[in-house]
């Protein structure tokens, strides 16, 4: 197989560790196959390169503050190879002009527009391991970009795709992908396999793993994703497309995950026309204004007049009141109604596309709980309910014992 | 004019020492000049990447080591272009590779090939400040390079060729180059001109404050090479071609310095047949085991049996005693008399090409501090003196005082 193994920075922060990962790539190699190494600068490298940069500037030049950033995954990177080649294993670090890794000239944050593998190819063929820097990407005019923080989760998953590689691995201080928080849910469970959509829904859990953006692109191009750990010889999670068979199969049937979120305000504009355009009128401004909106709901209109309810970040509700209270009075609506203090529940799984029951199932233990439910809003794989923060952690621990501690007991059983 | 401003590590090691390059490079434009800036790695950068690659392998492996150290130049440059901006001038970083600086491929002691400044000239149209990483290059292949210690110098050398730049000008931590060392004569004054040649002559005196290489590349190109004092606003030491006039105009009349070497050993092989093939029998096994011999003085010869006599670092005489003992058992010599304890000290100026008599002066004076004089060498501008190591410190006092404070004394009366 052709593999792509990500690297990041707390796995090579250090002589010890970097020997460590070289051990890695070395049992992967032994096993026969080919390996494509991206890595990320080391430890707190690229922190530090800010700070000096801002001893100099406030806001210093993004090309230039890329160019600096840089260097830190090729140091990382020419470190690896250094270690590899110590080991007798042929290597050759690559820095993203190298690897052909081609982005926008939007510094700092550029995407990746194409990767030309060419260089990469004849290395590999030469039987060589290919150290390619993360993060990093060139111009057309061949300056250095950078593509953001938890940009070289995307380097590394462009590289597999570019090569053509059976799965693009990433090494890290965790296990796996949990089914949920273990600081709340003790029992939450690893899981073996979930598909890249689902990871997307279950972003708390996700997120802190793999970067959105480097999952998005692996569901686009159907790109297997392998979460694991660093330090231990775990199996950890595969983010991969299911089949279709797959997808209504009884394994599958389960929610994946169950996902909170604290710190939720709900805004209700009360007695608004029911009429084309209210929604725009109230949700531009926010939009303008970068505040993210989540949960809507539209009351069933009465006598041409409705509520409209939302919810978004509390740190974003008194800018949300001075942005809304002018359309307030341009609507004629009655009441600007506001409050905090709420959280957001949300069980994940592909098994809700093809097997009903689930909402139910949700809202009966919810209710078992004595949990009462605020609002309620669903995707295809996704349903998630408003409710109070202070019963945020009950719930969690509830759907997890019933969406996925007892599929599991009887799975076994 | 264009000049091209080369900072060592130390001028550039803090963020305060880089606003204080900065404001050189701001008076500099204020003038009216065009300026290109070459740069090494700040402060200790570069040791302290090696230190770290050497915890990974003893013997790192030297491409993957060239990749590594050009991460100090290239955040040098990236940190100079920030601070820069942040006073409006526009700027811009480029790296060897943007900068067209081909070398050849012998990793970490690369030479330079080519300079295709294309991109800096374009950015210099654009009337921007260029700041090019010294010490790197990059090879047909686009793979980095790295120059070899004291790169940065022949880097600013050869972008200032490449470029017609008028002048070159080097920031040092000395107010420029001295008639000898202030250690040994406190009377020692700075040179306001000297030419190529002599300062490669100079070596002790130059090779402290700029690289032979970046001499040499000057005096083929004919650059002006000019050092300066990085935190003083003194005038420094112009290195140029002289013209055929100042080459016998009276103030170029006159010894540029005076240096020595300590740590000398002599070596003579007595009563070797004089018939040809025999300096080659002898010096061949010494240079192929890479020992430098200096003075080399043949006796005239007696009854067709002559005496060799040369000079050797004391450090490499017992290799030479091991390797020269069965040389003389070939030539049927009689005796290999070793000897240690010995001093150089040289007077160096292009006066002697045109102007008579150095010699004698310098015999008289050395007679006249009852120094013995052991063997005799020159050049076209220098004439070198083998003397008991014990006697150097004087002789270089009184050579100085005959041959420059005496002059200045007479210049100014």
């Amino acid at each position: 197989m052709r593999i792509v193994q990500k690297y990041g920075g707390s796995s090579v922060a250090t002589a010890e560790r970097i020997r460590h990962v070289v051990s890695r790539i070395i049992m992967t190699r032994q096993a026969g196959h080919e390996v494509i190494v991206v890595v990320s600068a080391m430890g707190d490298t690229t922190d530090e390169l800010i700070a000096l940069a801002k001893q100099l500037a406030a806001e210093p030049d993004p090309r230039e503050l890329d160019v600096l950033m840089s260097t830190g995954e090729t140091q990382a990177a020419a470190l690896v190879a250094i270690a590899l080649k110590e080991q007798h294993v042929p290597a050759v670090s690559l820095m993203a002009s190298q690897a052909g890794i081609r982005t926008t000239d939007r510094h700092r944050r550029a995407l990746i527009t194409a990767v030309h593998p060419e260089r990469v190819v004849r290395e590999l063929d030469a039987g060589k391991v290919c150290i390619i820097t993360g993060f990093q990407g060139i111009t057309e005019e061949g300056d250095i970009t950078t593509i953001g923080r938890g940009g070289s989760d995307s380097s590394a998953v462009a590289v597999a795709v570019a090569l053509k590689a059976d799965r693009c691995e990433f090494y890290k201080d965790v296990e796996g992908i949990l089914t949920a928080d273990p600081r709340i849910v003790p029992q939450a469970q690893k899981l073996d396999v979930i598909s890249h959509e689902e990871i997307l829904e279950l972003t708390t859990l996700g997120a802190q793993v793999l970067h959105p953006r480097a999952i998005e692109l692996g569901q686009v191009y159907r790109m297997p994703l392998v979460v694991l750990p660093t330090f231990s010889m775990g199996s950890g999670t595969v983010i991969r497309a299911l089949t279709d068979e797959e997808r209504v199969m009884e394994q599958f049937n389960r929610v994946s995950g169950v996902v909170c979120e604290r710190n939720v305000a709900k805004v209700t504009v009360v007695g608004v026309p029911d009429r084309p355009g209210v929604a725009y009128q109230i949700f531009k401004p926010l939009a303008d204004a970068g505040i993210n909106v989540d949960i809507i709901v539209q009351n069933v209109s009465r006598d041409g007049i409705t509520d409209m309810s939302f919810t978004l970040a509390t740190e974003d509700l008194p800018a949300a009141r001075r942005l809304l209270e002018p359309v307030r009075g341009a609507l004629g609506a009655a009441i600007l109604d506001a409050a905090t203090g709420f959280g957001k529940i949300s069980i994940v799984g592909v098994g809700m596309q093809t097997h009903p029951g689930y909402a139910a199932t949700m809202f009966g233990a919810l209710r078992d709980a004595e949990i009462n439910i605020q609002m309620i809003t669903t995707s295809d794989i996704r349903i998630t309910c408003l409710i109070d923060d202070r019963d945020v952690d009950t719930a969690v621990r509830t759907l997890h014992e019933a969406f996925i501690e007892q599929v599991a007991a009887a799975a076994s059983a």
